[in-house]
């Protein structure tokens, strides 16, 4: 490149450090993209805000060095580290939220998470997704509205979930038939309704660098127990999130801080062998209904 | 881990966009190390801020996962990506210049660099460090002096530098031995002085994803010309620095922003053949004087 090509900027950037970030972020001032020009100098400002605050020493920016590295050599083909850094940081729920912010009647959103990897079945309302005799009954009940409260018939409601367990079926070795998924379509009054098995809570993935990073901050590795909803209708804005188990361990301290309030829902037990024989389902079970406003 | 042990917060972590990185920061109460904590909950805090700002769309996210990724997979033995990102985004030398503040007497810190990966050989007062005919010949003069003034004997001056093509040593594949380095002790009056060759400008390695933010941010990748000192003697501190050519292409824009306006000479040029004899040198010669005072 030749070094006297003219520059926009025609600051000498020589550094100092009370004007740090101003002097970095002087330097992309010739960025052809606007965009990427406002990002960079945010971030650098951020950065070097960080670094002052908190006077970080070398010893700690070499621990940093080291920390990213491994994050960035854990990474395959089936682990993504930096978005389980990414989730453990709270900053994925904070890009899912400000993306994807609600009007107030609109349901909220949360995380995709990492196992919406193969698609569900398409099944008839009424459907188990999960084996028989796999883990504790329960049925899930539900309607598609449009923010006036107008039902929303035709809406593709895509559902997957863990296991009694707390794996997802993609999680096991040997597995004849993906399970525990399904897609759903809303009857005429936006109702839709299956049976399933209740998901259990379980750990991300803590044997790399992020599993490190709780170890030494004393934090747990766990979600709470929850259904994955992915709800779509034409005219409308996709809406990803999930309905919390109530009663479910960590309910109160997600490690990827996926749990808002507007949420979270009691799975009720059920003990009557009528309304049990009536849903298809061992007597006793337990039942949720979780209605979904979609957003324009 | 067992989910029901006591937390020292009993703060329910559900998310909340405005209380995003409150939330995220509670959960790091329990972390025994309390610098740890601190200095989490600062990143935690300015990371949510950056996001916030900018308002981080999905797909910029995803850039940034990929990126992160990209830069951990580019580290090997022989190369640090993370370190070159730390460098272009100056927060490597914010990271040196906070640990190294000088009280305004003391001769300036700039980065070490990773050219400082073989021993220099001790040579005498006077010797040269070039081979000789391979670039513009240059004298190096000056002196160590402690914060009031006196000189320091016996001060170890460590010096390493590119040559006339912008390469280190060590860069090139065959050498039958490592020059352009030298550890020299300082006379009874504090002075050191040495032959060499005019060090050339150079660019950072910029064939990785470092290299990629350079292009899509229009920086070019060099560094002005430079030589490298390493200055110790028994009860000061550990002086790592460089001396500036003044007149090198780049001096008003090191792509890592190590130049400190403190740090920059005059290279005179000298058309003398006496004194280009009594030195050693060819006629014409290049000269320098680097005058390094050492904090405690």
């Amino acid at each position: 490149m030749d070094h006297r090509r003219s520059r926009t900027s025609a600051t000498r950037r020589l550094f100092e450090e009370e004007r740090s970030a101003e002097i970095v972020a002087d330097s992309f001032a010739d960025t052809p993209d606007p965009r990427l020009q406002h990002v960079m100098t945010s971030l650098t400002q951020h950065l070097h805000d960080f670094v002052k605050d908190v006077g970080l020493t070398v010893e700690e920016w070499e621990a940093a060095i080291r920390y990213l590295t491994a994050t960035g050599q854990k990474c395959s083909d089936t682990r993504q580290e930096f978005i389980l850094l990414s989730d453990v940081l709270g900053v994925s729920m904070l890009v899912e939220t400000i993306n994807n912010r609600s009007d107030g009647t609109a349901t909220e959103a949360t995380v995709e998470g990492p196992f919406h990897v193969v698609d569900s079945r398409p099944r008839e309302l009424g459907d188990t997704i999960a084996e028989p005799g796999s883990g504790e009954p329960c049925l899930v009940t539900g309607r598609v509205l449009d923010r006036t409260g107008t039902p929303v018939p035709g809406a593709v409601v895509d559902v997957w979930q863990a296991d009694a367990d707390g794996y997802y079926d993609v999680q096991h070795e040997t597995r004849p038939e993906y399970d525990l998924r399904g897609l759903f379509t809303t009857d005429g009054n936006g109702t839709f309704w299956f049976r399933t098995i209740m998901p259990r809570y379980y750990p991300i993935p803590d044997d790399g660098p992020v599993g490190e990073l709780l170890e030494k901050t004393a934090r747990h590795p766990n979600r709470p127990a929850h259904i994955h909803f992915e709800v779509s209708a034409p005219g409308f804005r996709t809406l990803t999130t999930h309905v919390f188990v109530a009663d479910s361990p960590y309910i109160d301290d997600d490690t990827v801080f996926g749990v808002k309030a507007s949420l979270v829902r009691e799975f009720t037990q059920v003990d009557d062998p009528r309304r049990a024989a009536a849903a298809g389902l061992d007597n006793p079970f337990r039942t949720v209904d979780f209605e979904v406003v979609l957003g324009a």
